[in-house]
């Protein structure tokens, strides 16, 4: 069969982008038109579309919602690479992104002002976000200069936003009822702020570690024992798990943070001091984080305009609700603002780009 | 600005196919819009339809040929991953059949009868090679069931055929005068056939060296020494260097030959005695090809079709135009015919599908 299709890069993924209307309803055939469009069984994904890496082997189904709290439902899928599988469970803020220049730019969603709006349900975890697109005159935009750490290639400017981020997972935005604290990790105490913005947070001050927060993933690898003492403390101190319950590794996420200063990406481009508010270095797992998580840079942004706590303390002073996190593979710009019934919004600079409109053939299916 | 093209599979590749109309004559022109459409320039290739690989980041321009002894014209790119370049010398038989599919699927050849032939003239080398393009019916195909080695998928068959392929390096199809001799080769005589069709080979006996040509890729590894001194005495012995000139090792091909026996692929699939005529491994370079190159494939099939060869030796007896040839990666069917004038035409079996149909939408071109 063949099947409509736009390919969207969102900051450093590509997806494509099927219509609601244009593809089946049911999961199982939805699953096999996809598998046969990204030629998923080989590996290499050589008789697909699918780009045979984790990054370029994603897709989204987009339609307009029924919802009074959103303009779009979507879901997202990650298309198996070598093998018939689609996973339908998680998120990809790239893809977000994508999505909602797909939106404006299909019309799904009208131009409005310099900046349209597009509110966004993905149906997969039920999370709502927004991707504010600029649309400079009130046009649709066909290309745009803004850039993303992890690649030079430009595109427009889309903000992903996260309304409503704070203690979503714990229930409280300071879940230890303090802003700043003495954590026991391991064999030391540790100055951390816990915080739950976006995603449960543990920041440590880099300079009582002896360290600057601007090293480089290299230079950073010796430490990082440390950093997994410190997040599997905070977990306990954080109630995201009990004592007796085995450490887990995925939450919260954990990091350092120190003041502005001049330093160097891991490929080597000069970061200016006056170009950053505050330098991060986080961990993935039991990796350095090469850029940083986009819910760890709401989080991030949350706590250094919070006043008393340990990420404010080190960054710029003054900030007006713009924190430039200098990470490893470059600046990435966090704007943190309020509407008028105090809730909190939290957007992270994106960039986007279309970068074809094609007619998918599939083998027959099966 | 935005392009139409067609991403086509052939064989084991995929390649993007431009039209002549549709893209700039001028090359320097040309090579932006590819280097843009493809993303070059990032390691990626993130912000553009190229796939990051060597066998991913193929493009061609087709068009309508001047010529009386051609229908198509096509230039062969091979577009830069991580850098602005684009290299116009070499030619990839892949993409020859995928450019046969897309000429006929396009209408630039019209359809004719069961097979319909398309006369390609490639401009980047001069080369003439016809594909023979599966219409059964005399109906343009949507899909086909034929495969090659390397990949399980299907597609449309088509044949890549090279005609007058004799003697076209030295002057004659068997450049030391006999068909199977002694060579000479470090410090043994082994037994050889040299022929020159398609590109010169030199094809040893697979047996006298201890081998059955049935070994895996990593069960030849220990016998390269040897097959690399039986290529080097070739190279004199065959008038492609002098004694004194420097060793090369891109020609002759070489490789060993063995009558027909079961065996396994390198991935695992068996392969029965009665499904192949003669089992064969070739060198690329310093390794083990993992399937076999498609002008070693026509060398191989002239030789087991010409009587006295140490190749029609091993085959199978009373071969009748029709040569499969056992490889690491699959069997590879070889077509041997002749026309009333009596030029030799040796055709490859290959199979290629036509993926999707697109517009490619490119930055703003610098």
């Amino acid at each position: 069969m063949d099947v409509k299709a736009t390919l969207v890069r969102g900051g450093t993924s590509k997806c494509w982008l099927f219509s609601a209307v244009d593809v089946p309803r049911e999961r199982g055939t939805l699953e096999a038109l996809l598998l046969a469009a990204y030629g998923a069984a080989d590996s290499r994904q050589i008789d697909g579309v699918g780009g045979a890496t984790s990054t370029t082997s994603k897709a989204a189904v987009v339609g307009r919602s029924r919802r009074d709290d959103a303009d779009i439902d979507y879901l997202f899928a990650q298309v198996g690479i070598g093998e018939r599988s689609v996973e339908w469970g998680s998120n990809c803020g790239n893809c977000a992104t994508a999505i909602a220049l797909y939106a404006v730019t299909k019309g799904l969603v009208p131009v409005a002002g310099d900046v349209t709006r597009v509110r966004m349900h993905h149906l997969g975890t039920g999370a709502r976000l927004d991707g504010l697109v600029a649309t400079p005159g009130g046009a649709v935009p066909v290309e745009g200069h803004a850039t993303v750490p992890g690649t030079e290639a430009e595109g427009v400017p889309v903000g992903l936003s996260f309304l409503d981020a704070d203690g979503r997972t714990t229930g409280s935005l300071f879940p230890t009822g303090v802003r700043r604290e003495l954590l026991r990790a391991g064999s030391r105490d540790v100055e951390v702020t816990m915080i739950d913005a976006g995603a449960p947070l543990v920041l440590a001050a880099a300079g009582p570690l002896g360290l600057t927060a601007t090293e480089t993933v290299e230079e950073l690898a010796p430490h990082l024992g440390d950093l997994i003492d410190v997040r599997a403390a905070a977990a306990v101190a954080m109630g995201l798990r009990r004592p007796d319950e085995p450490v887990r590794h995925a939450v919260p996420k954990v990091g350092i943070v120190g003041p502005p200063a001049d330093h160097k990406t891991d490929d080597g481009r000069v970061v200016l001091e006056e170009d950053v508010d505050l330098v991060v270095r986080m961990l993935s797992m039991f990796d350095v984080h090469p850029v940083i998580g986009l819910t760890s840079a709401v989080g991030l942004a949350t706590a250094a305009l919070e006043g008393g706590t340990l990420v404010s303390a080190v960054a710029r002073p003054g900030l007006d609700g713009v924190v430039r996190l200098g990470t490893p593979g470059g600046v990435v710009t966090v704007t943190v603002s309020e509407d008028g019934d105090g809730h909190r919004e939290v957007t992270v600079q994106r960039a986007a780009r279309v970068i074809a409109d094609a007619t998918i053939y599939t083998p027959e299916l099966v």
